[in-house]
């Protein structure tokens, strides 16, 4: 079986394990910055095996024409499940990614980054066969709705914000997009030095020294942002205030 | 100006330039497959300029506390701005890649691809002062509500999305992926050869050979996938097949 392992897979440590048809596409750039450093620091370990040491004819063919006719190729399901059996040990979920799954959002990832790894499956072409995601319990994710080359940039996003979140990877930052995340809006504006940029000023407040200003300010400006952007949020977040206040009550 | 350019940026090609503090990141996974092969054939071309060369002081910083207290750093206007200039003259819209931002879609990905290319800027620590947002024409785009360690894994997403729908990237490999977003619904189920596997057989309409029976499960398949999973594509796709039916009537 052909894997190139970083880490120490298969201990304790919090593991991906990625099945691909393009296996140099990782770390790729989780090998950079604070999630790079995570990884050669043994803070997590990644795992990729290639699909295609899982195909058996000569060809070593992994795809093959859609039933029913139609455009592109499918991802077979012996190869494929072939492929899932090598990592069946592993820990985690088995996550394929596909514009079909169930949305990422902070939430899920959270969830991610609590257990004790995750299993990824990366398909390209159109997909892979129904019955192989029937017959494995399998949890579609998706991260977002657009049509991408291949899983592989969506389990790169997918693993950058989950291993963020693992113990010891951004040391003790907290992040204010996260604390903004976490109350259910987006976040507020920020501003740092020079205090006044090409006749520009920071708003006063933030000079002010008043933390419960500034933390009233920022509140009211994430509101707002989120009230006119993202009306979706801003319906979830109101209703989660009611309830809490229902509950309080 | 350290720029590290591939193919023929400036010319009429379709251009990414890319701003971050990690130019390392790129090409990476976009330097693979067919968006790796369409770079490497002078279908499209990739400048990445490194923010950190647009710092004047001596100690090339690019970021400083928030004003008004907080966890973090925030990305400085004047040094933002300046690499910002130095792309002034490149094609596309100047994209800045941010959760607070328009939420990524099919739709805006096609109306990138349409373009002339995209300038695109990468914030890393909390973000980019706002008055450079503000005094520069920035389209703020989010590939979704979750956090990541920097814009950078956001840019690739993105540009991967753009850049297979560049004339001669992807041959004429239609994908059923895209034809299902363009009606607005998830894709149906795939299924390939071996018809039968693992004592589960394939739909039997996918080996009748009758065009018009597999065209019709295909969209039953489809919205009930997209019905079950999505409610809120459901409803969109419902309203505009009302409003199709209207416009015809």
């Amino acid at each position: 079986m052909a894997a190139d392992a970083t880490g120490d897979v298969g201990g304790n440590l919090w593991t991906a394990s990625v099945l691909t048809l393009f296996p140099e596409a990782f770390p790729g750039p989780l090998g950079l910055s604070l999630a790079g450093r995570g990884l050669a620091r043994g803070l997590w370990a990644l795992e990729v095996l290639d699909i295609r040491d899982f195909a058996r004819d000569k060809h070593r063919s992994v795809d093959d024409t859609p039933l029913g006719g139609g455009p592109g190729m499918v991802m077979r399901p012996d190869v494929v499940d072939a492929a899932i059996e090598a990592i069946a040990e592993r820990p985690g979920p088995l996550v394929y990614l596909t514009p079909r799954g169930r949305l990422l959002d902070q939430a899920l990832v959270r969830e991610f980054a609590a257990g004790p790894g995750l299993r990824l499956l990366c398909g390209r072409y159109e997909g892979v066969d129904q019955r192989v995601l029937d017959a494995r319990e399998v949890l579609e994710v998706s991260v977002g709705d657009f049509v991408l080359s291949g899983g592989e940039m969506a389990a790169l996003v997918l693993l950058d914000a989950v291993v963020r979140l693992l113990p010891g990877v951004m040391g003790n930052a907290e992040s204010a997009a996260e604390e903004s995340f976490e109350e259910g809006l987006l976040e507020h504006p920020l501003f740092t030095r020079p205090a006044e940029w090409q006749g520009r000023k920071a708003p006063e407040v933030l000079l002010s020294g008043h933390h419960e200003k500034v933390r009233r300010w920022r509140r009211a400006q994430a509101e707002d942002v989120t009230r006119q952007r993202r009306p979706d949020i801003w319906r979830r977040y109101l209703a989660s205030r009611e309830s809490g206040e229902k509950d309080e009550g």
